[in-house]
C-alpha cells in the first residue's frame, strides 16, 4: 500500500530534517516543522520560540514528571501542565494535518500520534557520532559545550519526551517501518530509500 | 564502502531467517546460521540441540544472572558459567567466520560481535505482530500456547540474552545500518533493499 503521510524521528545532528524536506520536494508534499510551530502558537497563544522549545524537548529527565503535574505560579490549563497541554494541541493540529492530505512531518511524536493509519510510513534516522558532531558544528556554530554533550542533551530530552508521551522507547526499530543510519548511507541514498519505499504498492 | 558482512537479528516469526538465506543466496555468500551451531559444538562438546537452545536464548529473566554464577553440580568452565563459555566460543567462531570473506550470519548477537567492522552491515528485521502469528503457526505448527504467547516467550529470551552479553537494547534502530518492517514492505522487499544497501559503493 502506498504511504502518503511520511514522518522522520531523528537523531540531533542525523541530518533528519533535511532528509524530510527532501523527501517531500521529491514527492512534491508539503512539509511540516516549523508550520506545525506556528499553528501550535496561534491556537495556544504561546511564543514560537517556547513551542518550539518545548513541544519535543522535555525541559529534563526529572523535571518532566515534576512539571506534569505542576499547579504553581504560571498555572495549568483546565488542570493539566503546560507541557501536556502543548502535547495534546500539537497531536491535535498533526492530527488535522494528515487528515488534510500526503505530507511530512518530523519530530514531536508524529509517528506515535498517527501509528494507527495504514498509510502513513515512519522513518527514524540516525548517525554515527562523529558524523553528527561534525554536522551541528558546522551547521549550527561552536558553543562552550562539547559537541558530545550536546548531542546528548538534546536527545536524552527528546527521549524523555517521547518516553512521557508515548510509554514507548525513542529509538525502538518495531515503531518505525524503516530505520536508517544516514552516515553510512549517505543523506542522498536515505532519500531515495523514503521515497522508494513510500510508493510501494 | 560495499559491505561484504551481513548480520541478520530478528523477530520471531518476522521471516529474518528466510530473509538471510535469500540475501547470501542473490549475493552469492555463504550463510551462516546451523553452520555455526554445528562448529560451536564440536569446539564445546556439547550437543547440538543444547546450542541451538542456549547460544541464543537466554534460560530466563532471572535465571540467566544467576546461572551466569552457577558453581554447582554442572560445573563451571575455567570459572564461568556454561553460558558465557558458550557466548565465548561461539563469538571467536563468529570472528573468524567474518575473517574467512563474505557471508551472512543470522542472529547470535552477530551484529554486536561485528560492531567494529567497517565491512559489516546489520540489519534488524520486525514485523506488526499478525502477521508473525500466522507465520510461526503456518511454518512450525500449532502448540498448547497461544500464538502470541509464543512470540512474547521467545523474543524476550533474545533480548535477556542480547542485554547480558552486549549490555545494548535488543531491537533499538542504533545498532543497526538497516531495519525494516517485513510485514509492511513484504519478505522479497527487504531481501531487495538489503542488497541495494550492501553493495552501495
Amino acid at each position: 500500500m502506498k504511504k502518503t503521510i511520511i514522518t522522520i524521528s531523528r537523531e540531533f545532528g542525523s541530518g533528519g530534517r533535511t532528509i524530510g524536506h527532501l523527501v517531500a520536494e521529491k514527492l512534491g508534499y508539503p512539509y511540516y516543522d516549523k508550520e506545525l510551530i506556528k499553528t501550535v502558537a496561534e491556537k495556544t497563544g504561546f511564543d514560537p520560540n517556547y513551542v518550539e522549545e518545548y513541544g519535543e524537548y522535555s525541559p529534563g529527565k526529572t523535571l518532566l514528571s515534576l512539571l506534569s503535574s505542576y499547579t504553581g505560579s504560571r498555572g495549568t490549563m483546565g488542570g493539566m501542565s503546560i507541557y501536556d497541554f502543548l502535547y495534546v494541541v500539537q497531536r491535535k493540529v498533526i492530527l488535522e494535518v494528515a487528515d488534510k492530505g500526503p505530507c511530512v512531518i518530523v519530530g514531536r511524536c508524529a509517528d506515535y500520534i498517527l501509528k494507527d493509519r495504514e498509510d502513513a510510513l515512519h522513518v527514524f534516522i540516525h548517525a554515527d557520532e562523529a558524523f553528527k558532531e561534525e554536522r551541528i558544528v558546522r551547521l549550527y556554530g561552536e558553543s562552550e559545550k562539547k559537541p558530545a554533550e550536546r548531542l546528548k542533551e538534546k536527545d536524552t530530552k527528546r527521549a524523555v519526551n517521547y518516553k512521557h508521551f508515548t510509554d514507548r522507547n525513542w529509538g525502538d526499530a518495531r515503531n518505525y517501518g524503516l530505520s536508517l543510519n544516514s552516515s553510512t548511507l549517505g543523506i542522498d541514498k536515505c532519500v531515495e530509500l523514503i521515497c522508494e519505499v513510500a510508493n510501494l504498492d
